[in-house]
């Protein structure tokens, strides 16, 4: 059994003693802090130096606990709405290092941004349109405002995660003709500093987000001739990928090569004229999620099929891996009720959630030890892109989610956020609430 | 124009009027529930006998003020989790009228169902053994307790809306080996008074639903000589589909339709023997709902290529159809900023929501006037399946809920549940948790 595993079969015994997993809280939420705090460590040892500003997605893992770790390592909030944004800044993120990139703004959103401070990034014409009329009369002191290009280098493996094919719906598409009229923009909007560019996530190649950087900087050059001086903020997005089928990031996917790649071909960017903004997304979070849930019942009455595990988690936390299997799809492993790590004895199983229709599988086809009802099933990787995503439907409660960290060789558990109440869940639906028209 | 058209315009401009849809909510929820009721007229009518029960589907639409409309009218609630009983309790709806469907329940859950005397479905057969269990020491007065069957007589258009299949996340499969086994489970557990189908939903053909029903009543006949007068209730489940292309659901899926074949092809349903429970699903919400955004600007950039209009309402409020638009589709219409509906000059736009990731599209290829940015997109059909399914994703709040209804000739809205505030939202994430482990 290899170190992880045994980790987690350490982590699970743990979760158990304290009675975190019982038939109250039947799903439970684990968070690797050592992990992340690790991650960190090696984005800071390849991007050292202090023209290097980092954020974390928000939209990635939210959770305010998680945050905190990324806000006390000094790294900054990059934000797909105004309330994430706000939420940063509530959390104690500095304004400047919140950066606000939501494609869909109101006029009212883009006042408040600029009021509090955000390094806002405008996506679109009217974006500009309304900021420039809103700073006629503006008086206290400006933020990073920033554009959004679109390099236009194209698409990665995963469509849905590619945001720099021709068309996007991100930003303004920088091609030899729109060059010159994306240019007008920034010479008609002296405040405009800013700005960004992001390739896409999870399934694009390292050479791409490189790509991106090449063309953005090309563009930069010619801004500077432009005009000369205006641009301060270069937002080079981010977006790593990620490996969902090993238990270690590859090397590929390192942000020391990154780096490199960086160095051979765009050294403007570490030239120190620019601030570099970051946003490494799910490669900074992903390997310290793993959520736990009882395998509640087993079914074997058909013969020439598969045995179903049903278990407390789908679509609800998992919504892309249940509807796009063929491009999210987890690892699991499988541990006894008292938390043995399962082996050997391997069949082919399909794994269903709660909710009340068929489509509900976190996977099918899993190789796991012969399921028996109370095991313990393991979805490993989750600590990005599925509790953000969560999903009302049924009313499922929320997992609890519990942080864990090594303090004198012991791991030690703290909660991050208790399971979700029925009350807290049932306000979605309207629970107290005034049923008045102005 | 079509009348539901010119309903809609003139609602649009009471909402207008109201300033319900503005830079503070860019998005709106409207609900008929003057077609709600409708619905429930023509339920009503087509099976009127007392022994019948229909139920709604909570997990179609949980929205306190709809579910207060079905209780009013004599419908029962079918769960789809604990959760969702207790909301349909607290609503006033009477235990005996709530059924409990979750196919992944926990003891302690199943213990509660049975105290709060809810008509509770059975998935299994370990459910079977602990409910046995607990029935032991039982001292209270039982509720009706059944148990699901899969009449396995297939799938229809859509395997994920599809229950009985051979390989069924639900139920025991009912095949001509499996009966007996099935049939011991009754003569050893006397309690289990109920039995229950549930064929699937959207893409299933009516005559599928009644060739369950068909199998479902053979199955009967053979319990009836197996342990006779031991089934009082049969949950004949329901789920009849719905039209999403046209604005008036077509004659095939009329509950009159439907009651039709049921008399011709299974008339034991009529006999006044059991007790039967139907559950309509989202024929009787579906096109109640309209949601409705402000166009928050349009992109043009890219000649060879469709507008894309970028709207307040994407993956968060729509996850199947934005992961799955090939099944999940709507018809949109288009207003301007004062509520005229905009005719004629028509291109094919693609509809982007809010969302930071590229696939976020609530659909491409829809053929709309010219669009500008201002103008209020109407999405249609959205009275089931989609508030219900509400995402955390990016942090985005919910649209407010308002209902509308003419009141002597005049159409009134009434606040169902105002949006989502900032601080309703973050409590997801774990604001003002205690961290703490017992």
């Amino acid at each position: 059994m290899c170190c992880c595993f045994q980790k987690m079969e350490y982590v699970i015994k743990k979760v158990l003693e304290k009675n975190l997993l019982n038939d109250d809280q039947p799903s439970v939420e684990l968070f690797d802090v050592d992990y992340l705090n690790g991650r960190l460590d090696s984005l800071l040892e390849a991007f050292p130096e202090p023209f290097f500003e980092h954020a974390m997605a928000v939209k990635a893992n939210p959770l305010r606990c998680v945050m905190g770790i990324a806000r006390d390592r000094g790294l900054g909030a990059e934000c797909a709405s105004l309330q994430e944004a706000k939420h940063a800044l509530s959390l104690g993120f500095a304004a400047a290092k919140v950066v606000y990139d939501s494609p869909v703004k109101t006029v009212k959103e883009l006042r408040e941004a600029i009021d509090l401070g955000f390094h806002t990034n405008l996506d679109n014409e009217l974006e500009i349109q309304q900021v420039a009329d809103y700073l006629k009369e503006y008086q206290g002191e400006l933020p990073v405002i920033g554009l959004r290009i679109n390099p236009v280098v194209g698409a990665g493996d995963i469509a849905m995660m590619s945001t720099a094919a021709k068309q996007s719906k991100f930003g303004l598409p920088l091609l030899e003709d729109t060059q010159d009229r994306i240019g007008k923009i920034f010479k008609d909007n002296s405040w405009l500093t800013g700005v960004h560019i992001h390739v896409g996530s999870q399934g694009v190649p390292v050479d791409k987000f490189v790509a991106g950087c090449e063309r953005l900087f090309q563009f930069v050059e010619y801004l500077e001739a432009l005009v000369p001086g205006q641009i301060k903020t270069v937002d080079i997005g981010g977006g790593l990928s990620t490996s969902y089928t090993e238990d270690k990031e590859p090397e590929e996917f390192t942000y020391q090569l990154y780096r490199t790649y960086l160095q051979e071909r765009v050294p403007m960017i570490f030239s120190g004229k620019y601030r570099i903004v970051t946003e490494f997304g799910r490669s900074l979070f992903l390997k310290a999620g793993t959520s736990l849930t009882r395998v509640q019942s087993v079914k074997e009455w058909i013969e020439d099929q598969n045995p179903i595990i049903l278990t407390h988690l789908g679509t609800n936390q998992f919504p892309r891996e249940v509807y796009l299997p063929h491009i999210w799809r987890h690892r699991f492993s499988l541990y006894t009720a008292d938390g043995d790590k399962k082996e050997g004895n391997e069949i082919n199983v399909d794994i269903g959630g709660p909710l009340c229709f068929q489509g509900d599988y976190l996977a099918k086809e899993v190789l796991l030890s012969h399921p028996t009802a109370g095991d313990i099933l393991a979805v490993h990787d989750t600590g990005a892109y599925t509790m953000s995503m969560y999903c009302r439907f049924n009313s499922i409660l929320a997992s609890g989610i519990y942080g864990y960290k090594k303090i004198n060789g012991e791991i030690e558990l703290e909660c991050f956020k208790p399971r979700e109440t029925f009350e807290e869940c049932m306000q979605f639906w309207g629970f107290n609430k005034p049923n008045q028209i102005n």
